[in-house]
């Protein structure tokens, strides 16, 4: 008789946030990136996919996907891809082995949920495809070491890659055609340089302007100045980047990071018509980050902004108490901070209008630092009957 | 015995707002740029300044000079670069000409008002040195072109080299060393394209951020895309710019004063520490100008930005309805509008998030066109007696 069972793996996959940042296709189809990229990978305990994947004949609907309580569309060319690689990566497990279930002729269900709210704005397609590419790659069995599954999550959503790695990733963009040398790679694990800390400040308007996948397609179109970042300013980032992560110099890694950081967003500027993420309230940020390192006189804190206005704020663990101290003093009544933090003391008094646009406009803080890569687990969001567990 | 009359002549001075933007000195001192840039000049009906210069071996006290109803500083190297130069000129005419009196050796005193508000947060620079230099022109009846002096006002502010004209004028860059050959030209009088017009939104927070003399040298110095904007963006923008003015092409010419602004301010956000001139105002006004374009089916508006949140809109005379009956609806409660403004009728409703951050972050409105360069005049500021005239 046929086989029934249901087949299930879970795992868990981390956000990341690039320092150097990717911003322009070479290929939209295959997510064939202009430039390299290179991101730290933030702790899962703070945000993270949980994703079940499981397989079995007697699914009847076909493939399915269930993101945060709700019905998604499996339809898309980029879920379709990564669902086309890994069913023939199976398939050639099969072929080789008739021992083996056939798993890559059953119908996929998937069952997701990000720890964090979507209303935070926090781009979660990385960390979506990661866990996506890597439950059905142990539902598979396959083989494949992480820089081999980012060839695959790249496909599904480009900064996707470098989730599939803990730590400090970077993404090469490769040359190749046919993207088979477009993949992530580990620059450095997260218990090298464990102390990095992210503080991210959640815009209240938080609304979605340009979309990242056209707009990075209009500032390639139309920016003057866009060859003159992926030729030669992001190259040279690339190299001292790698270089900052692996000296553990922080001062560099936060020069780089908000070097990137303004352009990125400079290019985006340069779009005809102009993409402008960042807000009056971002730009805030950035002027308490430069007072926090004026008045240290060292560089301690980094920011650095994606397609929207919250920012990202990296700091070492040393310096904990003078930036979460700095910025709590505006930001007492938001949600996000730990216990304790009232009590931690900032000598830092920022600039009235600064504190007051950072009051108006910041919702919601989040404390984070580097973390962990995909994580296998027995947490399963369906159940040996193949229903979704009620939660 | 010794002469002891009072020389005297006026004149006054147009403001210019650039659409293909200075930005960077190759030259500090001589106040050479990294690249050319062209302007329109604005009616002096509704900014100009008049000027009146005068010099007498009785006065006492040395070369002085009266900003607005001030006593202003004559000692700044730039002011003293464009004495002179001048003061040679005039020497050289006398030295060839016994009979001349002589004016290079008596003291000058200047007395200069403009008719717009500093608070406007414009750039009077331009009109100011431009109004000195072509009033000492005259008390010293020097022969020198509008070029030519061009050359001694672009040492006292850069873009006061195209104030010396009307219409349309470039600054050519150069190449010399000396500077001898960076000065100002026309392109085409007002005459050739008198339907140009002006719409300036002046922000209420227009308190001055970084000066630009000192941002665009930390933007040559840091910025990693400016290269490519001095080496290609600019003069593709200059060639494309006379070519829009000479062909009386109105939609080329926004889209190149667009592309100029955005370029121009990208730069800035790509300095490191990056400089924001423009706020979430300055961004509505490019939106509502997009809306505009976007409703009309064609480009009858242009934005551009100089350094500071005040946003130009240039159009022509056959669209006012639709361009000042857009503004006017948010902001009729703002002064500078002219009679009948209200009666104005635009198909055209701006969002409401657009009209509200309008409404709240412009303090008034001026209305005006392109106009004539420097005109000799017979208003003086100083009486026969070299005194002050009371106003």
């Amino acid at each position: 008789m046929a086989d029934t069972k249901v087949y299930r793996a879970s795992t868990t996959a981390p956000v990341n946030i690039a320092v150097v940042k990717y911003w322009g296709k070479r290929d939209a189809k295959l997510n064939l990136p202009t430039n390299s990229s290179l991101s730290v990978t933030l702790s899962q305990a703070d945000l993270r996919t949980l994703t079940t994947a499981s397989c079995s004949n007697s699914y009847t609907e076909g493939d399915s996907l269930t993101l945060n309580g709700e019905a998604a569309d499996v339809a898309g060319a980029r879920t379709q891809a990564c669902f086309r690689e890994l069913r023939s990566r199976r398939a050639a497990l099969e072929a080789a082995d008739a021992s083996l279930p056939k798993l890559s002729a059953m119908p996929v269900k998937l069952v997701s949920e990000n720890n964090f709210p979507t209303a935070a704005g926090l781009a979660s397609s990385a960390a979506g495809f990661a866990a996506l590419v890597k439950a059905i790659a142990l539902l598979y069995e396959l083989p494949d070491s992480p820089a081999e599954l980012s060839i695959v999550a790249r496909q599904g959503s480009g900064s996707a890659c470098r989730s599939l790695f803990g730590g400090y990733a970077a993404w090469r963009m490769g040359e190749k055609a046919d993207g088979s040398d477009s993949k992530a790679e580990l620059i450095a694990p997260a218990s090298h340089w464990p102390e990095m800390r992210a503080l991210i400040l959640v815009a209240s308007a938080a609304k979605k302007g340009v979309s990242s996948t056209s707009g990075m397609q209009q500032t390639v179109a139309t920016s003057g100045l866009f060859q003159q970042r992926i030729s030669t300013v992001v190259p040279a980032n690339m190299a001292s980047m790698e270089a900052a992560v692996h000296a553990k110099d922080f001062a560099k890694f936060a020069e780089v990071t908000m070097r990137e950081s303004n352009s990125f967003h400079a290019t985006c500027a340069d779009t005809y018509p102009p993409i402008f993420y960042m807000n009056d309230v971002s730009r805030a940020a950035i002027r308490a980050v430069e007072q926090i390192n004026a008045e240290a006189g060292e560089t301690i804190a980094a920011y650095t902004f994606d397609a929207g206005p919250n920012c990202v704020v990296y700091y070492l663990e040393k310096d904990a108490s003078t930036i979460l101290g700095t910025f709590y003093k505006p930001l007492a009544e938001v949600t996000g901070w730990k216990e304790g933090a009232a009590s931690i003391k900032s000598t830092v008094e920022l600039e009235g209008s600064l504190a007051s646009s950072l009051k108006e406009g910041v919702s919601r803080v989040i404390l984070t630092g580097v973390g962990e890569g995909p994580t296998k687990t027995d947490e399963y969001l369906i159940d040996e009957n193949g229903q979704a567990v009620k939660r």
